[in-house]
């Protein structure tokens, strides 16, 4: 039988509040068995820039890397937040271990090709080491993936968190039976985005397609599920949306995806 | 017997040239057998402190670690240098891993105690978890250590690289046979420091204490020196210091240390 693996992934909403970080932490370190944690970046990037008199590259409202931002996002994603992530786990006896795609080669890329709009310094992720992360698993560390990685040539390239998360999770399924989590600012997948207490508690792939059809799910949350549901067909066991207590108390509400 | 280990040193002087870091990282990157390399900062960090807008702190000549000047070193040391020195490892197909002393709990230390000054965030290293670090070498690693540690309570920690590459080396000579050495922009010890081809090729503990009473080796090296004679007592088999190049090509003039 394989062993259980969570792959756990929090974005700006969490790391941006100091003591919603610790009280996650706090949760995400005393959570048993085999564990994974990926971070987007939060305002602290932005904050970073601007006081280093950088404008932010947008084109068509989507954030571009330049070499510039490139700089700042590996210093902030990489180095502030993943490095502050790492030793307070390690403060919480979370043996954990801070990782870009770089490192060990866990994660390769390359940059994003360009077709209406060139985002610079964008990552798209060609393969995940499982065997390197493994490693790590069975010495009992907790890979922290921050969102760098990296195209084997030398370049840096900046990269979605949900991204990682899914194609961690997706590569690691063949070794361990894999949970993938993301924490985000809803209790789940909404009927009505307006009030949270509206979750839909368990979606499989058939009435994933019935919502679809009956235009239950908010346009905002297709892509994502789309990759969740992608998630589900490359060997992941479940999927799960909610707020960032559900790891702690599996009776706080939250979507269940499975196929 | 006991496998062979080279613990590697660079200073601001490589990492401030782009072509003379990639010169060396292409010599690391073929160095054949175990081997770690550890990075300090150089010019970078004031750079990015400058641009935004942050004084440097001193006190006496020294330089203080505040709260805003730990954030720069972490980001810069930790993220920024550290993440492209490993990447471009990466490139040339030396599988290096990134670490600060937080990462895996690799150097724990403590905050400076406050006697006349006090240098802020400054980490003086307590311990080395050798045995992580002998998993990452036995599994084909290449740990790349930055600069910054932790305390254990959550606190990063701004350390001195040439403290981090001796008691690296001093722990990791439990299970290693470790050459430990340190590439400066001299070419080793030299009788006259006005002179880089007047180097002592080889010192040991007996005519180091001869050149010390006849004041041959000037001030500024005397406290490398003791450092590098306490880690020939605890274990490391030699120090070198050179230059760079010296990695590729053992004719280049250096120093050789031993007890």
């Amino acid at each position: 039988m394989k062993k259980q693996l969570s792959v756990i992934k929090i974005g700006g909403n969490v790391i941006n509040s100091e003591t919603e970080l610790d009280s996650f932490l706090s949760d995400f370190a005393e959570l048993q068995g085999l564990k994974i944690l990926v971070h987007g970046g939060g305002k602290k990037a932005t904050e970073i820039a601007d006081s280093m008199g950088l404008e932010p590259k947008m084109i068509g409202g989507r954030r571009i890397t330049d070499e510039a931002n490139l700089e700042v996002v590996t210093m902030v994603y990489a180095g502030l937040l993943n490095k502050n992530i790492v030793a307070k786990l390690q403060a919480k006896d979370c043996n954990a271990l801070g990782l870009s795609g770089a490192d060990a080669n866990v994660i390769e890329a390359h940059k994003r090709i360009v077709k209406e709009i060139d985002y610079g310094f964008a990552g798209d992720i060609d393969q995940v080491e499982n065997k390197i992360i493994s490693l790590f698993l069975n010495a009992g560390i907790t890979p922290v993936f921050s969102a760098i990685t990296h195209n084997k040539k030398g370049q840096l390239l900046n990269t979605n968190a949900d991204t990682i998360a899914a194609e961690v999770a997706n590569s690691l399924s063949v070794d361990f039976d894999v949970e993938l989590i993301y924490c985000f600012e809803k209790n789940g997948v909404l009927k009505d985005v307006e009030d949270d207490e509206s979750v839909i508690e368990c979606i499989n792939s058939k009435s994933y397609e019935l919502l679809k059809s009956e235009g239950v799910i908010n346009q905002g949350m297709l892509p994502k599920l789309e990759n969740c549901f992608n998630s589900l067909q490359n060997g992941v066991g479940s999927v799960i949306l909610g707020k960032p207590e559900l790891i702690r108390d599996r009776n706080n509400k939250h979507t269940r995806l499975t196929l």
